[in-house]
C-alpha cells in the first residue's frame, strides 16, 4: 500500500537520494546533473508551492512531487507538477499514483489545469502514461533538451484542463 | 535612428513606468499588473542573463527587452526573450528592431533556439510579428492566459532555432 502525503522537513535525508539519482542520469529532467543538495533542495522543495512523497508502509520514500504555478500573475491558473520515483520503485504504479493524487490536490488548490513544459520526447513510458491519464501533447519543441547519450533531443508541451 | 544597448543600471527610472504601463495593462503579459517597482526590477533586470534597452537620439526609451536560458541545465541551450515597446513608440519598428537584435544577441551568448512561452492569442499584431521573423507556432495551450477583458484565452509556444 502507497500513501501520499505532504513532505515534512525529516523527509528530505531520503528524498535527496532519489532526486540525485534521477537528475544525475540527465534524461528525463532538465536539472543540471551535477546540482547540488542545495540546489535540488531549493528546486524540489522550496520554490514550489507543495511537495509531496509516496511512501511504503515501512517507511520508505518510492517516490516525490512537487506543484507550483506555471507561470505568474495571469498565467498562475495553470499548475506545472514534477514526478521522481525511486529506481528500486519503478513498474509499481507509482508515477500514476502521483499523477491522480496531484490532479486532485491541484484543484483543490484552486488550479484549472496542468502543464508539462519539457517533457523529453525519448522518455517515450512516461509519455504514455501522461497520454493515459488525459494529457494532451500540445507541442513539440525541437531540439530543445540535450539528452546525455543521444544529442540534442525533441521535448513535448503536454496539457490538462482540470475544469468541466 | 534607434539604438539598442545593454541596460545600465541609470536607465531604469525611465524603464519601469514602461514596463508598468505594459503590466498594468495586462493583456500581453502574465506578469501580475500589480507588481511592484522591485519585483518588476527582479523579472526583468535581476533574474535575466541580460537586459537591453532601444534609445532615440534624444535619450528617450522606446523600449526594452531581456534574455535568459527558458530552462536549466539541459535545457539552457534554448532561451527566453521578453520585449516591451513604450506606448508612445509603438508602430515604428521597435520591437522588430528588438527581435531582431536580440537574436544575434542570443547566438553570440551561444543559445541554439529561443522559445516563447506564453504568447497572448489574442495579441495578433506580436503573433504576425513573430512569424514575420521566423518563430513558429509549435504549441497552443488552452486558456492559459487570464485576459482582464476578455476571461481565459488560448496562449501559444513560439520557437524559432538560431542554428543551422
Amino acid at each position: 500500500m502507497t500513501t501520499i502525503r505532504r513532505f515534512e522537513t525529516f523527509d528530505w535525508p531520503l528524498v535527496w537520494p532519489i532526486l540525485h539519482a534521477t537528475f544525475e542520469a540527465g534524461d528525463t529532467y532538465a536539472f543540471e546533473p551535477q546540482s547540488s543538495e542545495a540546489e535540488m533542495r531549493r528546486a524540489w522543495i522550496e520554490l514550489p508551492a507543495a511537495t509531496y512523497v509516496a511512501c511504503a508502509d515501512d517507511g520508505r520514500i518510492l517516490g516525490t512531487y512537487y506543484i507550483k504555478p506555471n507561470q505568474p500573475g495571469l498565467g498562475s491558473h495553470v499548475c506545472n507538477c514534477g514526478y521522481v520515483v525511486a529506481a528500486d520503485a519503478q513498474g509499481q504504479g507509482i508515477a500514476s499514483a502521483m499523477c491522480e493524487h496531484s490532479q486532485r490536490e491541484a484543484r483543490a488548490l484552486g488550479f484549472r489545469a496542468m502543464q508539462f513544459n519539457l517533457v523529453v520526447s525519448t522518455n517515450t513510458r512516461a509519455i504514455r502514461l501522461w497520454q493515459r491519464l488525459g494529457y494532451a501533447i500540445v507541442g513539440t519543441l525541437p531540439g530543445a533538451f540535450r539528452h546525455p547519450r543521444l544529442g540534442y533531443v525533441d521535448a513535448l508541451v503536454m496539457y490538462k484542463s482540470l475544469v468541466d
